[in-house]
């Protein structure tokens, strides 16, 4: 009975100018069209609905611009509360002033609670359907984010973060033995709670904080529970050089992964930034199939520089966009694709001319098809894609000429907030 | 009678917490205290109202933040109808295929009057209180944009663009001897207007579009009638390869302007961009006393480069931010102020480690005092400065823990747009 109802209340269409990624150069446009919602799968879209479909509800969505819901590769749920403030350091002092400091209050289940309530409340006004985020290494605030999620009828991976050496005292786990038992009993909590929503991620923070005992632990653990994984690679020089010294016998930061069998051999893996990454560290994330998560407003507010997107697309990696709060500074997921095309142009223009800006096409994708296969079948409207959708309302950019639907999707990714978003779809359902 | 009104309208304290620049190193920050603007004219700040202000009107902003107006000193009302679209070509091809075909709309009146109708509300709407602006060739069109203008409150230069060459038949100006004289003619016209807020501004659009005898005329009107002067100067590889050849005997772009004294010599002058301006041509910027509008985002969308802004600034010129829209896509200073810090942090990482990243007191003294200054003793709560404020309402950006006054502010830099903004004074007066 629960069952029939569910299915009633997500099988149904919504018309509207429907805009979609097919792939990275192609984005179809539909205007005044159907999409269609099965049991929260897409049934594709239709310029008329088809007569199998007639006795549907149908929400109509006049001069609405609809796009799949966008997906959010990496973000730090326990950064959003200094979010735009201490912009001023790169990475490594970074961490050090501003996030280790602000993370170890996690400790505090009333603190968490505050702080996890406004993110996911923020998160939620976004357009953002999907996201991959980082809590702390504290196990009771991570399971109180993933309830917060769980609520928000976002979907999510949310990782207890792991961490047992250079950090302060407060935030360090005591020993490596002690960060996998931790996560073994965060896991099994995970398992009672039951989730619909929200599923554990494996979430070394990287490898300047883990032991090699740690990553060994873990590598355990992610076979027995057959997890995936999130982390950071290459993403600033300095960084970068701590790994050299930390793991002289990697040839590369991400082979420091691969060592210890968290390179994506063994589940599908998320590596954030990805800015410096040497060639036989893409060849190895593309033997491995592992995602890059490409955070170009992080990268540039921690003067890391600007990954080349362009170059890990043309080889036929996967990457998805994040936010990156709180070296990113807004949640918001029309930034991150404005923001990826903006920083490949100034690639282009200061450091590489072979490497051609982004369009707007390709960086729609990212957003949606291409983090949104870390998922499953998730950022588009095709057939068979699970039912994620972002209704726009673009009225309050007046304009005294009219637009393409190409054209308002364009402007709207430039300069939508979130009063544009007058209605969001997770999984077939309405979650706002 | 109207006088003695005026003056008490114009005289009051407002009570909140001040943020404000003495010099691009030192920012004020008085928490839970008074500035006073009597008869338009600032009179300082103060912890406790003295005595000889204390029968004035007092209106309190307890938690607001207060800051004095921002500057724009770089926008084109004229494209701001295609403001987020069209984002995927460099400067000159960009102007040949949406720049100028939407400028030649605004022959007709009718349409500009809805175009710049939606480009003064939205910039009203925001934290811009002064603002230096491009609108078109057309004499009636440009005329309409200062009458909107002077009623939303905001003090504005406005200019009638100069084209005479290298553009489409329907916005070329007939010859250089029409321009000069439909410029006049526009001249005379703004003086019998009687405009209290708006002041023209000469607007030769750039070298390329502008002939020598053009450029004669304009110095000569310059000169006749004591006007300030806007353009453009280095922002392009491809537009600065366009001036050498069209200029054969200017060593440098500046010098194109210098060789018919419309570079600053004889009138305040601002030039956009600058972001390959050579060691010559910024020694010229600085014997003239020329400002330099630093545009980071439209600089990044139309894949220019980002300029050296911290150098102009260590040179002791003259430097201001503008939005730039429609090759920026935001009217929001707020995001200038952001944006210049997060290019020059691309720039330093990418680019020149020589040059450090701008810092936020920085970046925000060239929003209010360093763009101010072109029009007088503007962009400060310091005794004797033009009273504009904006009042702003953080309260929409929740933390779980306290912050500093300076911290709200980096946030409000980073995160607001015109929702936190409660109200709006220029030159004593409450427009918003």
């Amino acid at each position: 009975m629960e069952r029939k109802k569910e299915r009633e209340q997500t099988t149904f269409a919504l018309k509207g100018d429907l805009c979609f990624s097919e792939d990275k150069d192609r984005l179809q446009i539909w205007e005044d069209a159907y999409v269609v919602c099965e049991d929260g799968i897409c049934r594709g879209v239709f310029s008329e609905l088809p007569k199998r479909y007639q006795n549907i509800p149908c929400h109509e969505y006049p001069g609405r611009i609809i796009i799949p819901g966008l997906v959010d590769l990496h973000t730090h749920a326990s950064q959003y509360a200094f979010c735009g403030l201490g912009m001023d350091l790169e990475l490594l002092d970074w961490l050090n002033t501003h996030t280790f400091p602000e993370e170890a209050k996690y400790a505090d289940l009333d603190y968490a609670k505050d702080a996890y309530r406004i993110f996911v409340d923020d998160l939620k006004k976004g357009a953002t359907t999907r996201a991959v985020i980082f809590g702390t290494v504290h196990v009771e605030a991570t399971l109180l984010l993933m309830e917060l999620m769980e609520e928000s009828g976002i979907c999510a991976y949310v990782g207890k973060v792991n961490m047992d050496r250079n950090c302060p005292r407060d935030l360090c786990e005591e020993s490596a033995a002690r960060s996998v038992e931790d996560t073994r009993r965060w896991l099994n909590l995970c398992a009672e709670r039951d989730f619909r929503n929200v599923r554990p991620i494996l979430t070394p923070r990287f490898i300047p904080s883990c032991s090699d005992g740690l990553m060994e632990g873990l590598a355990k653990l992610q076979q027995e529970y057959g997890l995936p994984l999130q982390s950071h690679l290459s993403e600033n020089t300095g960084e970068i050089q701590l790994v050299r010294e930390l793991c002289p016998n990697a040839r590369f930061y991400g082979e420091a992964y691969e060592q210890s069998g968290l390179f994506g051999e063994n589940a599908p893996t998320i590596m954030a930034h990805c800015v410096f990454s040497s060639d036989a560290e893409i060849e190895l994330m593309k033997q491995r199939g592992v995602f890059v998560a490409h955070c170009p407003q992080s990268n540039a507010a921690l003067a890391s520089g600007i990954a080349p997107v362009r170059r890990y697309m043309d080889l036929g990696l996967h990457v998805g966009l994040g936010t990156d709060v709180a070296a990113g500074f807004s949640l918001s997921m029309f930034r991150a694709i404005a923001d990826a095309i903006l920083c490949s142009k100034l690639r282009w223009s200061v450091e590489d001319r072979l490497l051609a800006p982004l369009r707007l096409e390709e960086a729609f994708y990212l957003a949606t098809k291409g983090g949104g296969t870390f998922f499953g079948k998730i950022g588009s409207f095709e057939n068979g894609y699970e039912f994620d959708a972002v209704v726009l309302d673009d009225c309050s950019l007046s304009c005294p000429r009219s637009l393409t639907v190409r054209e308002r999707l364009e402007r709207l990714i430039y300069r939508a907030d979130d009063r544009n978003i007058e209605a969001k779809y997770v999984g077939g359902r309405k979650i706002a």
